[in-house]
């Protein structure tokens, strides 16, 4: 019998036989995701109900040398999901249970498989919501495994900021718990951080205790049109600097923008633009908002914008999320090939003018786009993976971006992480601790079952 | 030739031979800290000017299998700075220089043996101070060795979350640098989250680059009054719940308020009360202390005093950070031993109730204080180590509140660290992870040399 029949039969044992499958509409589901990086299909699809079963599953897969990669909902954006090696995608999207909201700790825990919406419709029970808003519903299991960040950043922190404790299991089978409840602990090493943004390559996260915030009284959002990218940039640093408790601020260049018209059916100003917003009581929002107006049109802001009713804030950032759709829609057959640099932003202006340098040299399909308020760009390429003197560009796009990120002091990804696609990156980056991660992933690891091919470049290799 | 003097005389050679010392009044220096913890002396102190300098002593030590325990300022509170096994104290306080401060960037790049008040003096000039204030003016590395917090946690948070890279030297004198100068960063595992808290057992922090704040238009204290301790705790927790956006939150105890009195000529009310601080804008200011003061009224408040003159709030905050001292005025010959366990803020009430019940069963001179809005909770007991019945009675009590703590869902440590005196409680809270944490400890430092005896129960053993 083959390793993947037998490895099915003994997991067919341990939980269920309709929850291990290996039909090929199933495996094209759970060898992509929404990047552009080729698909490959796993082996084997398992739908754990419990911890106790994504013990069992680790289990047979550690003893079978059999390669596991965690699924959510398969939003991610650097090919953490696809299975690289074949094995397992082990979907984790029925822990979907919200065990705990606790109005009176800010607090909630859950299962690795709820989405972060579902948890802000119960948190909102409370007066009380999630923070982190990568745009897409992803799991809150996958966001803790990428460290997702998103459009409030740049306010409540991304994903490392609001977790608080994780249960997880080892590639052996071993549950563990890291963290506490309370607000902060200083108990030994910072296990929660590390497993958070270890995308999957350490443990199997089932169960998070996360922070909520309070839902603001008053949302006000701003936009702002610039004559040029930099004016822009150069006002998200401002009001950062100038310590404006802004919600939001995202640049959208006019290509960019140019997409979103035609997609969304608005009519904003084609040409480069912030989307700001400002939450809290109506005299902050006031406050704050003047102090926005007041950089924005010393930096030469030729339109400002104020969007009060909820509908057309609702719009807004709707056509904010959708821009990967919005650029995909202007080339049909395309797929999104995203950078996610983040710099300090006194580099912002210039890190944004060097890439639109680069996407015009190279003749490329691209908009600009970021969460400027946290240094955070994304160079968005439409490519067709089938072309390959188009992909050779944006490879060479790429690599320039993030060799300019880090002249600057900043990081190859802000946001996206490592996954399939930036180690390189990582080793021009990081190459110093390249092999203290290695050591770490061994110590978790030891067969290396754990998405392998992902983050770190030679990780112990399965088999 | 003895290990010792073969190793004095290799640093020497290295370093220079007035900067590698072994006089007992500096090795007595070098053998304690701010704890109660039983003093050791190192076999040498060494003073690095440079990170060369510490590179090459780790590379002696490492060679000699000589215990390397960091030294900063001796404001640790859980004995981290004693070399419980002798070796070298490796004094930072001469990497004292401040590299960079940027304002556009909310960031400063220091030097490890900086202190955070020369930090704050230097930030100031350009309207920023650094936030983390312990209340010593311990040296930021020293802060970020042991995840340091304090009063100013529940607005800005503890070094974790305000250090965003590292320069550090490892066991084997290898030089890494972690983290970027970005806001945020998914570049690898979080290697900048691990060496924050790792007590020095990991490597040797060198430089710095933390995140400054906005020094805020105005400042307003409140000192309320409260019937009994647990109505205090009940409005800390309601305080955060309701999301007020205050800076400090802190509870004194009865006994606390009298040994402040007697200490620093104060003529506070000798019952339990809350001094809580907000800061913005004046509007801001005024609504949150509104708020604050409604919660306060509904949970039997008996007298709300506002401190808005500066001079009062820096007399009422001195007071404050000046506990330990009054405490220990109170019964000369003393010395402190503080539990600083930390719970959800639901169960702060019951946490301090079950405190003062075994603080008075045991018959304890003790007070319990703590940092209310993060759940945090300071046990000080002024103890004789010369006692054995007292330390007997006081090894109950700590354990006693720490358990407590565990069964809460909180942590027995907040912010002081494990150090020497809590690894029994690390076992009880994580054993589950200890494993993990050996292991990473073992892939940093495999000869087990960088202050052994801390935070694991295990580690490597040296020699």
């Amino acid at each position: 019998m083959s390793l993947v029949a037998e490895t099915k039969r003994a997991l067919a044992a341990a939980l269920a036989e309709d929850r291990v499958r290996d039909g090929a509409s199933e495996r094209d589901l759970h060898g992509e995701d929404l990047s552009f990086h080729a698909p490959r299909r796993p082996d084997l699809v398992v739908y754990p109900l419990s911890t106790d079963e994504v013990s069992r599953v680790m289990a047979i897969a550690n003893e079978q040398r059999m390669p596991v990669t965690p699924f959510g909902v398969g939003t991610s954006l650097e090919g953490h999901v696809i299975p690289s090696q074949g094995g397992i995608s082990l979907d984790l999207s029925r822990l979907d249970r919200i065990l705990d909201v606790s109005p009176g700790n800010l607090r909630a825990t859950a299962q690795a498989g709820v989405t972060r919406l579902a948890l802000t419709r119960a948190a909102g029970e409370h007066g009380l919501f999630f923070s982190v808003d990568p745009g897409a519903d992803a799991t809150l299991g996958g966001m803790a495994a990428t460290n997702a960040a998103g459009t409030t950043t740049v306010r409540y922190g991304k994903m490392r900021a609001n977790v608080l404790a994780l249960e997880a299991v080892l590639a052996d089978g071993r549950v563990i718990r890291t963290g506490s409840r309370a607000a902060k602990t200083s108990a030994g090493y910072d296990l929660t951080g590390l497993l958070v943004g270890s995308e999957g390559t350490l443990a199997v996260i089932t169960e998070l205790t996360v922070r909520l915030h309070a839902i603001q009284e008053h949302a006000v959002a701003l936009r702002i049109a610039f004559p040029d990218v930099e004016a822009a940039c150069r006002t998200a640093a401002g009001i950062v600097a100038a310590g404006a408790g802004v919600t939001r601020i995202e640049l959208l260049d006019a290509w960019i923008v140019s997409a979103v018209n035609a997609y969304a059916g608005t009519s904003y100003p084609e040409g480069p633009c912030l989307f700001v917003e400002a939450t809290g009581s109506a005299q902050v929002v006031t406050a704050d908002l003047e102090l926005v107006q007041e950089i924005a049109l010393t930096e030469g802001a030729t339109n400002v914008t104020l969007e009060r009713d909820p509908d057309a804030r609702a719009r807004l950032w709707k056509a904010r999320h959708d821009v990967a759709h919005a650029a995909a829609a202007m080339l049909p057959g395309t797929k999104e090939r995203a950078t996610d640099v983040c710099v300090p932003l006194t580099e912002l202006a210039a890190a944004v003018r060097f890439a639109r340098a680069g996407i015009d040299r190279l003749g490329l399909n691209a908009g600009i786009l970021g969460h400027a308020g946290d240094g955070n760009v994304h160079v968005s390429i439409q490519v067709d993976p089938g072309n390959a003197d188009e992909m050779r560009r944006s490879d060479e796009l790429v690599n320039a971006v993030v060799d300019d990120a880090l002249a600057r002091g900043g990081t190859c990804t802000g946001e996206h992480g490592i996954g399939r696609g930036k180690i390189g990156a990582l080793e021009r980056q990081h190459g110093d601790v390249i092999p203290l991660m290695l050591a770490i992933k061994a110590s978790f690891d030891p067969n290396g079952i754990m998405n392998p091919g992902k983050v770190l470049p030679t990780a112990v290799a399965p088999r």
